[in-house]
């Protein structure tokens, strides 16, 4: 099994040192969420993370859920961990007060979230998608279903899903079938099959609430058609107890290469009662509140899985001894591998990617919340804008980097790597469904390239990089080696954006053909940015922990040596366009 | 399951356009291996892999040997199959006719070993280590041994293993603990644990013959005190039949994330009997015999997989449904996505590097045939240090490329590419094998940049770069942009060459930490050297099958474009040097 220790240093640094988004600071509520708060919850965050779920990931993995007379059981272990979850209250983390959740901004929130993923991928799903719901209905519900249902759910009693995918419809809904037939009391009949539903089914709560994507009858084709439904797995009475069956059943649990734990079922809806979310035919709309924030999520999976996988290959690469160092430091047999320039290239190279991405997410977190708490309206549009932006980018690049990073755990960890003994084989596949779920890495691309870099709002690319450029000005002097090497690429980042915009006008098919290299070339320059951030603290704060912020420089300058140059062959081949790509002919 | 047509065009266009090494065709026993002849034996093998072989990959990873009471168990199936396989005579395909082989060159059997990993490599390996084996025995035991030994191992009756690993060693044979202890018969008493030892143990053959590295009594520390041993599961009498069982039990079977049909084993020698094989203390060199053309079998394993991975997301790519091109081909609902550009691109992209490998291995067969069996002894030298210099490339670069692959393809097929039902997810998980055995990536890397590049015979890299500088000199008038191209290229990797040679010489650290980078640089520019080559035959013969050379110059454009450039990232960050990367304090 793994061993995980929680990055809490890394994390408080960030909290403390990099929580310098005013408008983030104006927030009324979270002005008494202060350091030494942060600093408790992570240390017991820590605590059942290292010690409660931890261990369920391998039980897990060798003992995957099972359909059983129409009834999933979860694997050994994890009902009596979620009671124990549920119980210390770790589902309420960032729900809303007003039914009875402890009201956490994202940024200490997310930090959970990636102690979780790091821990068990799976055991995390079944709590994940209840945040999700939650935060869906919250948004959309009317007051008598959100009084109804959100209490349980924070609680952790009732879970929830999103069931969007049908077997011929996954990126594109418009292709949705799901029928909803309205009956004489304002409710609706639900039908059709549902598939792929992230805890679809399970026996850790009393309850699932499934938000349902489903086509009203007498509505339009296409995606204009669709409207959200609420549909519990058991009907919810008046009081609020639990009533009779609800005409949903689960057909089977799918059998995938990773997080097997977790119960991804096919979900039959046969007549199913179900209560409308939202505006009719604006279902799409509404489950984008869901999509949007959880996607961000997955990308803090694939950060999180990168975090256990570098903390064993460092460990591993400490002990193992194999093979002469240029420098022995041996006198006699084989030094530690960790002497290895190679195998050092590439433990910094999961580092410096890890540590980028959690000062990148903490920018992002402190972001979303101006979207959706801060009081002003412009403020709080600019915020959205960024975080649409970012969105596809932190769920597309995180969840990539993580296997580039759960990959190089495994050569690092040679044969031992790819047995099952040591649990480094079960990263890489925990992680390999963080590309393609929540809408694959290329769809994530299509959707910052032809949807987020302009918007109603303007152009918030331009925005994106003036803000980039006005942030790296002020920076301290030791950074500035630094800053020149970002703005080379800034450069290339705005060539690239020219370009990109070009294209979007007279031929999309070169855009499209790009836009998963463009969205790389982003990602990277926006991992560079955060990197800056934390430069600029380093230095600044320098003489007060010397040690740590050594490190930080030192991974910083790993960074920009050897990572960010990626960019260069993105733009290069991206550019190419794709005439030759269109025209060949696939026999 | 997946599906699977072996690519007999593609491979018989190799044979009769870019058989063109003239040393090659001076070998007087390949004279009779005509087109025709070959043809026949591909048709054959096409048939075999793809009626017999392709079915037992998804049953054995379903349902993996077992150890029962001392004895290994195959997946349901590979008996049966074995049993067809060895009766048509496939493994003595590549085999001296002096012990029952029908001789054919690797110009052919590198073609069937592809196709062999394109539908189980699990399969496969049962009967490759056999060749390793044969190989290995066939150069260096003595005449008794090779009568005693080879005739079953050719027919299959019995299969071979290459036992080095063990637990504290693998990667580094310095640490070996294995004892050889001599008897007064000249035979060996063989003690101690090896693992990792693929097809160690299993009821497919009557006998397994392992060849053990151990240490005699007496003999030095570290790996000038290696030997190697013949050691067989059960003694061969005097007349050839088998006697009682030796001294090897199997431990247990590894529990691993692919090639789970496989049977990968804890081998424990108990005073086994073994035969010494080549000389005594010199066993590291007799094994690197079986080590080396294994190698670049791993590298073709890579390709066999990738191929496989193409074939089954074209045909998806041109049945599934979702969403509408840029220019939709569909009047109502959504476009197959093929028409997708960003599809498009990846499909090509597997092709493109698909098809380079298969030429540039083909180039590799011949010079190795060369290598093994011209008559000119420096003609023999020469191209034996190309083969020793293109070895690690091709190991690496094709297992590195089988991961983007099968990733790639498991992204075209979303959802449905991580549960098992299609097998895709398999092929992601059995080709993640092959960058870790036979030495890990990072290993050849080295071997590469620190044995490979200059040997006694001279600058080999410079010979290497003056060859494909020679022969892309006299192409065709229309392969000129592409010359242009990789003349660029070339210079990077000439630059890059003289950066590394400069280094090995006082700054050892700063070569390992760009081996990696400098071998896929490498890589890169020896697959485009192999499509100029392939340029030059379609451009020559266009009118005589415009389809196959207009897909092939399109192919290679995208080559060109999307993924040479890749180069000059490679090359700007591993040549920041170590010094960051040494000085770092990991905690």
């Amino acid at each position: 099994m793994p061993s995980y220790i929680a990055p809490l240093e890394d994390m408080m640094f960030l909290f403390n040192k990099l929580r310098n988004n005013e408008k983030y600071n104006e927030i009324e509520k979270y002005k008494e969420v202060n350091s030494e708060l942060v600093k408790d919850i992570l240390e017991e965050a820590a605590k059942i993370t290292q010690n409660l779920i931890l261990p369920l990931a391998k039980s897990g993995d060798d003992n995957p859920p099972i359909l059983e007379n129409g009834v999933v059981r979860t694997s050994p272990g994890f009902k009596e961990a979620y009671k124990k979850f549920i119980e210390d209250g770790w589902i309420s983390l960032s729900c809303d007060p007003k039914y009875g959740g402890q009201g956490m901004p994202k940024t200490v929130s997310a930090f959970f979230d990636e102690m979780l993923s790091s821990t068990c991928l799976s055991f995390k799903l079944y709590s994940e998608l209840t945040i999700g719901a939650y935060n869906c209905i919250l948004k959309h519900g009317s007051d008598e279903i959100k009084n109804k249902y959100l209490p349980k759910m924070v609680e952790g009693k009732w879970s929830g899903t999103m069931c969007l995918t049908e077997p011929v419809c996954g990126t594109d809904l418009g292709l949705l079938k799901t029928k909803a037939e309205e009956q004489s009391d304002g409710t609706y009949k639900i039908s059709g099959q549902k598939i792929f539903i992230t805890s679809g089914d399970h026996d850790l709560t009393e309850n699932i609430i499934h938000l349902v994507l489903a086509r009203a009858n007498g509505s339009p084709k296409g995606t204009k058609g669709i409207s959200l439904f609420l549909v519990p797995k058991f009907i919810v009475k008046e009081d609020g107890s639990i009533g009779s069956r609800n005409g949903v059943s689960t057909g089977s649990i799918e059998d995938k290469m990773g997080i097997k734990a977790s119960a991804t079922c096919v979900l039959n809806f046969d007549g199913a009662v179900g209560y409308m979310i939202g505006p009719k035919n604006k279902g799409l709309n509404s489950m984008f509140t869901m999509m949007n924030l959880e996607r961000i999520v997955v990308g803090i999976q694939g950060l999180g899985i990168s975090e256990i996988a570098y903390q064993n290959s460092l460990s591993y690469a400490k002990e193992r001894k194999q093979g002469k160092a240029n420098i022995t430091k041996s006198e006699n047999g084989a030094d530690n591998i960790i002497e290895h320039a190679d195998i050092r290239r590439s433990l910094l190279n999961m580092k410096s990617i890890i540590e980028g991405e959690r000062a990148l997410c903490f920018w992002l977190s402190q972001q979303t919340e101006v979207s959706l708490n801060h009081n002003d309206e412009i403020a709080k549009q600019q915020a959205s804008d960024f975080v649409s932006l970012m969105t596809p980018v932190v769920k597309s690049m995180f969840s990539d980097m993580g296997m580039e990073i759960t990959s190089d755990a495994m050569q690092i960890h040679g044969g031992y790597g790819f047995t099952k003994d040591l649990g480094i084989e079960q990263l890489y596949r925990d992680n390999r469904i963080t590309p393609i779920y929540e809408g694959t890495n290329s769809v994530q691309a299509a959707d910052l390239v032809f949807r987020k870099l302009v918007n109603k709002d303007g152009d918030i690319i331009d925005k994106y990089i003036n803000l980039i450029k006005e942030e790296i000005k002020t920076s301290e002097e030791k950074v500035q080696p630094f800053v020149k090497q970002l703005n080379y690429y800034l450069e290339i980042l705005t060539k690239f954006t020219n370009w990109i915009k070009e294209k979007i006008k007279d031929s999309k098919d070169d855009a499209s053909a790009a836009c998963n290299d463009y969205l790389k070339v982003l990602g990277f320059v926006a991992m560079a940015h955060a990197w800056i951030k934390v430069l600029e603290a380093s230095f600044r704060d320098y003489e007060n922990n010397k040690n740590f912020y050594e490190d930080k420089i030192q991974t910083a300058n790993f960074y920009f040596n050897r990572v960010l140059p990626r960019v260069e062959s993105h733009f290069k081949t991206a550019t190419t366009g794709s005439k030759y790509i269109m025209d060949y002919k696939f026999n």
